[in-house]
């Protein structure tokens, strides 16, 4: 049942094989992706690893591997520097170079968002074909609504072309941020960043899942995303931290209700002990790719515990 | 009766060739032009694709592609990344990649606009070489007034350059706008904007239709900028919403009263059903193409309504 | 009579003899120039091309070219997509290509000026090879005391040693301007100007008139300039538009008082009718080239009038 | 007992024995990195180098290289320029190129600190190749926090690669700075600066040592940090002048409470005449490198003094 | 007695040999430098060429050339479009292209100052290659301090390294500026400034003579400077005008207290005659590079006068 839609910027010959290839093996042949995000140590600094309700094994960004390598993820995100020191004993990982990240210390307050690819486009595809690791898409954060928005989009733009051309599927984080936004969780906003996602050519939109005027998600309001982001695929960003079944009935409602193709989750995971965040992971997947019930996810996730 | 004039900048030989075919096929050899408009989920996000007003078809960005496919527009102008997803299931329409958008969420007070060149020209070429659509034109959106506007007139000049050498036409859109423009719908103003066009070496240059200073459009008007203009052709956007009789009206008063060279159109034709947006091109097509009466526009609109 | 001093960056062999078969041709074998400025479309947008004291003729673009192919003028200063665009017309004017050009919408108290390189130095090169139009010279507007400055020096060294590898002559634009400027008529100033032309090692430096404290013009007060321009050769403006004998009187003056090697007239002669716009030309070529006095320069203008 | 994990970003085969010969060197075998910083002539002008406290031969730059000529440095970190200088007087020191630098004259108050890449990786390319010194190392400084982090993110994303191909060793300098940054010297901040370097991949990350709310050092206070840079090492900088047993003892907490893989050290060293200075340097390497007592340290330090 | 201290960014064999060439011509087989500052067109407009103290001769340009060629001046620094137009006649000076300039019309209160590179290093190269003129040294100056900083510092290190790879000489002239700068005249900072030189490679350090506190010269204080220039040379420029006794012994007194390596003059030469600035040439050279004394040098200056 899975829609495999290879865009035009994708050469005949290799590429496209290679991107078919990097597209099944992230959607587990599903057409559905569980994106686990480890982007976090610089979006974040040091604050989503420690504190009392973190794990300990969260300290050592080890963490992230270990449980990206056990646990049934589509492709784990993380920038070329961390993937470069661990790779060699994770190869099982399905990778997303994450292009660009930026600190959370400046505020919009003081500066609007802007995050800028860090490696040269050459350095990426040099990796990609060297290191030994298996890459199998590449990732930016664009924020539409900064003043820094026009450099962004030709980043990603050319980002987007240049994956496309080694056959990497591409994942782009879409989040309206700056002086000029108002409630940046509002659906009709978010849905038209899923717009400007799908003109760039993503093919995976991460975008934060919508609230009501109350502040309540719900699934429904993805709707209007979905539907303006066309042939690119939505998934929904894991929101703030909440007990397992209500993550899970979410995710459920986002897919369900929504109409979006996955998730993408850091914090909710690796925040867990490595046991924990395995069966947390299990759970996900059954939901997000499996396309199983919220009592099987929840089955899985209470299994072993 | 078609005046084809070839500028310099287009190579003899085979570039030549192509930029006359290219011609002669947007402009359905009659040297006026219908240009359908599909770049406004970046420039708008998605507040002209839902709404009270808007036919529910318009969510999806394929509603687009649905239109250009079926009706008589001489180029339907889109993002590449956007063109890349959908052009493999709609090889016959004959596109213009935009080649620069920027959303409309920072307003001109907090900063004068800027929107800058997406893809880089050597990704351009490639895609156009070997995407496998037809592509015929490149556009770009320049802002005259802006703060930004060096950076903008350089980029618009070696696209302009770059497309000649490829043998393709180029579409400026040509909005003063910034904090030191008063009157953006100025009719001396939008003259002055179409001469830097001209100085640019564009072949059309889009315009929004000037007012009179008590805010009355008037074909008489476009003159000034026709004249400035000099061999650049101009096409007017579609303005304000308003019935089909009066828009026709306008249309055929910009052609015969301002003497533009056809007209660009986006959310006047796909906020209506396919259904809908197919009868109102023909309409639009017949007056703007095929130079036929108001009378005979209209009869097309009501056939099979 | 004619000083010719090819300066030591024009290689030898080819671009030597191009530069002084360009320089002759422009000069017309006298070391003199009389030269068109035609690239007001963008600098003053249509604020020179219509009003009631401008004829009718020069609404449109093909005017300047109708002029510049029927008087004597040494060379024609466009844009390179205008040029494009009517060149094949009018392939007897020896053009130079305007390299930079903004608009007069920011002002001074907003944002001191800045006009930048439109065309990559390779594709003007590649126009002037191919384009099958005789370009003689290449020309760049330089603002000594905006802040911007630094890199319109650095523009403006660039183009002019780009200029002598092809063999074609350079002229220079010198317009102190900014918020720190005070006077800008100032002929101590304007000397300055005229000083960093000759250290940027420009051919041919055109300043405005300066005038004495008391705003009147003397053509003595060139003297500073020419002087500090060494030998690149400096030629004025057109100045303030006035009765065509004071018109003349002046160029004389700044000729044969002010030691200036020529003029530079654009709204002077395009706002005339052709008829009288040709005659004018031949004045203004016959004090300005010919070295004849200001009442031959009459009888030349009022000859068939 | 030295754990060497070679990044994969570093080629298989020249590149990788290079950067293994190189990390030994560096590391004396050990593992552990003893670092001389000697670019303060820039970061601190000629602050460090004159004054009461200071001893006389600190004036000219030469007192650098003849301490790290003598002393147990792993490596002397240095700007390029002046390394080829005395380089040639001074083989047998492993060099580390500092590629940024600034001086202290622009305060955070007034703009961010922003420090950026000085020669070109080609020149570097060069140097390390073809001038006779043994060059082990590349180092740059990075300021999370500053509004310019994010030039400085892509600079050292693009270095560490470039280094690792041309199998040299990255030491990183992470320093939180600027109008967003609260307490500089936070051991959770510190820690997410850690963190950052770790994700940019760099080998040794330079940090400086955190205080607690009293303003109180603590080694216990550098295990987070040491935690979030997983693979990569943590060397801390000197801190605050202060006696040689509270230094000593200071450094031994650092490596055996904190977990930190060396130190690096500068002013507390060239400060000194050179016969202390070696003595000192011993010390410092005793406890960093050999892993020895402070007391065995201290007596190297006062051994012949 | 020279001292000949190659850089180890100079390549070994022909660059080498240029380079000693060069050295060793413009410092007169001696190791000092008597440099002829010709840049002032730039960076002070037309305010050092005119006036009631100024001769005549000094309005034009030529003068310089005239004075650089018959004076025994180690090198003459100017703009390489002014050295282009005057070359051919004056082909017996030893040149040094002054690689950056700015007019002094924007002050530091406006925006702090910021000067860059003119020509592209590899137009540079082509000039000192083929002008047929003699090009022994390159030249840049910097503003340590000012907000621009990190783009002149980098601008610095890259032509400091191309200097050195054609075999040339550099001069770097540094000149703490800006806001954050409060006595731009102090010794301590001066000294810093030099030692920013001694860290980018500069081979000669032109920097301004130190006043103390109650604003009095004093050759001591340019100790400081020398020892932290370590192996770059340091030169002074001329100061404010004074009496040719009081200039002779300043100069004597920044060599042989200060230790500097000759002088850098402008406005104290060229403002004179002709007759006179050659007179007083040979009096500076004859302490700057002949190790004469004060008398000596004012017997030279007084002869045929």
């Amino acid at each position: 049942m899975m829609k495999l839609s290879i865009p035009l910027d994708v050469p005949r010959g290799a590429a496209r094989r290679r991107y078919e290839e990097n597209y099944r093996l992230m959607t587990k042949e599903t057409g559905r992706l569980f994106l686990m995000a480890g982007d976090q140590k610089v979006e974040h600094l040091n604050d989503d690893f420690v504190g009392a309700a973190v794990a300990a094994d969260d300290s050592s960004p080890e963490h992230l591997f270990k449980i990206a390598q056990s646990a049934p993820v589509g492709c784990f995100a993380g920038q070329m520097g961390l993937i470069a020191r661990y790779g060699m004993d994770y190869r099982d990982i399905p990778y997303l170079i994450k292009l660009n990240s930026k600190t959370h210390l400046v505020k919009k307050d003081q500066k609007d968002p802007v995050s800028l690819q860090w490696q040269e486009t050459s350095q990426v595809e040099q990796f990609v074909r060297h290191a030994g690791v298996r890459v199998v898409a590449l990732g930016y954060t664009l924020y539409p609504g900064s003043e820094y928005e026009p450099a962004m989009l030709s980043e990603a733009s050319r980002l987007i072309f240049e994956a496309h051309q080694m056959g990497l599927v591409f994942v782009l984080w879409v989040y309206p941020r700056g002086r000029s936004v108002g409630n940046e969780n509002d659906a009709h906003l978010i849905a038209g960043g899923a717009g400007v996602g799908a003109c760039l050519g993503a093919d995976f939109i991460k975008i934060n899942p919508p609230v009501d005027p109350s502040g309540q998600m719900d699934g429904m309001l993805l709707r209007e995303a979905v539907a303006a982001a066309g042939r690119s695929q939505v998934v929904c960003a894991g929101g703030a931290e909440t007990t397992v079944p209500s993550f899970l009935k979410r995710l459920y409602d986002q897919i369900h209700l929504g109409g979006t193709s996955g998730c993408a989750t850091g914090r909710n995971v690796h925040q867990r002990s490595f046991e924990e965040a395995i069966r947390f992971c299990r759970a996900i997947h059954a939901i997000a790719v499996l396309d199983q019930s919220v009592e099987e996810a929840l089955a899985l996730y209470n299994k072993g515990s």
